[in-house]
């Protein structure tokens, strides 16, 4: 019998262990995870995983991924490990770094930078203890940065050389795909005026129809809809907050 | 005649880009990099690639490498497509998703931390519109984040798990090392009080030593002290501000 598939994560928030679930959720393969035990339970899970010295390499972060012996970290690498074998990075030659390109930069642009609009001072500090810089940083990311993030991501839809289709690399769906609806997805509960308002002007189109495809694709809409999908909360990587959720200038 | 490694890049800083010139120059392979070029020309060939739409697919900022008719960007992205190909990626199954877990890591905590304690409320703003949170940020960091980085890479050097050896795959040195190398060096740059004292607790010896032994590799130190590794500056990743210069606490 094969190994199955295993993510250890915190549970309670989709988090960044969500990309993982979802190109699991994509391909319709079962797996282990730890969201399925208590929130203490899969806490002593990730720490004991985290204090062990007894990996290789050692992590520094969850999510983790576990197969068989190899148990690697850092979400776009595990994303790299099962692409292939799921079928969603690309056919053509070299596709696997195309795909993986495009999935570091929406997690760079859209995850990190998303993040650090809460804790633009330090990871270790209460939001309470950066609010200001927090509501600075918001401000600043919405109406500096997201346009240039949605320019990009619409340059990258409409680019013709990676051939017609509605995916990032044109009619092949990737795992890219995913990863960027789920980076949208959060985004837009973090800043939903600003993410209206950026549906609104038309200069995104096909961004938003990106998200629309993903979410409407059956494997993914099954998901979304059942208990597997957790819910964002007042911690975790996309928070909203009332103070931070800026309009454009 | 094989097609010849392309490195698009500022010219100016090591930057991003030196940890793509870093696994070239310690494989002893010839490449073409725009650094050779003016400031001015330079950032002429970053742009045109930029707004291109040519490429497939399309990038977000530079480093971009070239290959034949490959175009990719992502620094972890780029080091993954050459390590295979260098010989720098370990020589075990699975050892590539090893090495890209270890080069992710490090950039997340030695790079783009690092870069963030000067523009923590963001990248369009001048680093002196946003002194006041810089100060905050760097003290937070190297109070509080670099004792506990430090301490990871400490403990993952110490695994046992990975076998003996300096460096962090053991006795197989990879790209991964490389990566932690220059990220040790541009944190020296920015943080020199605080890199000393670190150095100084002795808690982080098998750190400073794979620091040190990188440096005298060969094809590594011989780079180091050419024209070809540039100059730290007052812009780019890794900079040096009198009034950013923490201590531990």
């Amino acid at each position: 019998m094969a190994a199955p598939y295993e993510l250890i994560y915190y549970t309670g928030v989709p988090g960044r262990g969500e990309h993982i679930r979802l190109i699991l959720e994509e391909a319709g393969i079962p797996y282990k995870d730890t969201q399925f035990l208590s929130v203490e339970e899969a806490k002593k899970s990730v720490m004991t995983s985290l204090n062990s010295s007894h990996e290789n390499p050692s992590y520094f972060a969850p999510p983790l991924f576990k197969h068989g012996d190899l148990v690697i970290s850092q979400t776009p690498n595990i994303l790299l490990y099962l692409g292939p074998k799921l079928g969603l990075a690309g056919s053509q030659e070299n596709d696997v770094y195309r795909v993986n390109a495009l999935a570091l930069t929406a997690l760079d642009l859209l995850s990190n930078e998303v993040h650090d609009t809460h804790h633009p001072i330090g990871t270790m500090l209460a939001w309470e203890d950066q609010m200001e810089e927090s509501k600075r940083r918001s401000k600043e990311w919405v109406q500096k940065h997201l346009p240039t993030v949605f320019a990009y991501w619409q340059r990258a839809l409409k680019n013709e050389k990676r051939g017609p289709g509605p995916w990032l690399l044109g009619d092949t769906f990737t795992y890219a795909d995913l990863v960027l609806f789920q980076c949208l997805d959060g985004a837009h509960y973090a800043f939903p005026k600003a993410m209206k308002q950026a549906r609104e002007t038309g200069k995104y189109d096909k961004v938003f129809k990106l998200y629309e495809d993903v979410k409407a694709r059956p494997n993914v809409a099954g998901y979304l809809v059942s208990e597997r999908r957790q819910k964002y909360q007042d911690w975790g990587i996309y928070r909203h907050y009332d103070d931070n959720d800026a309009v454009a200038e």
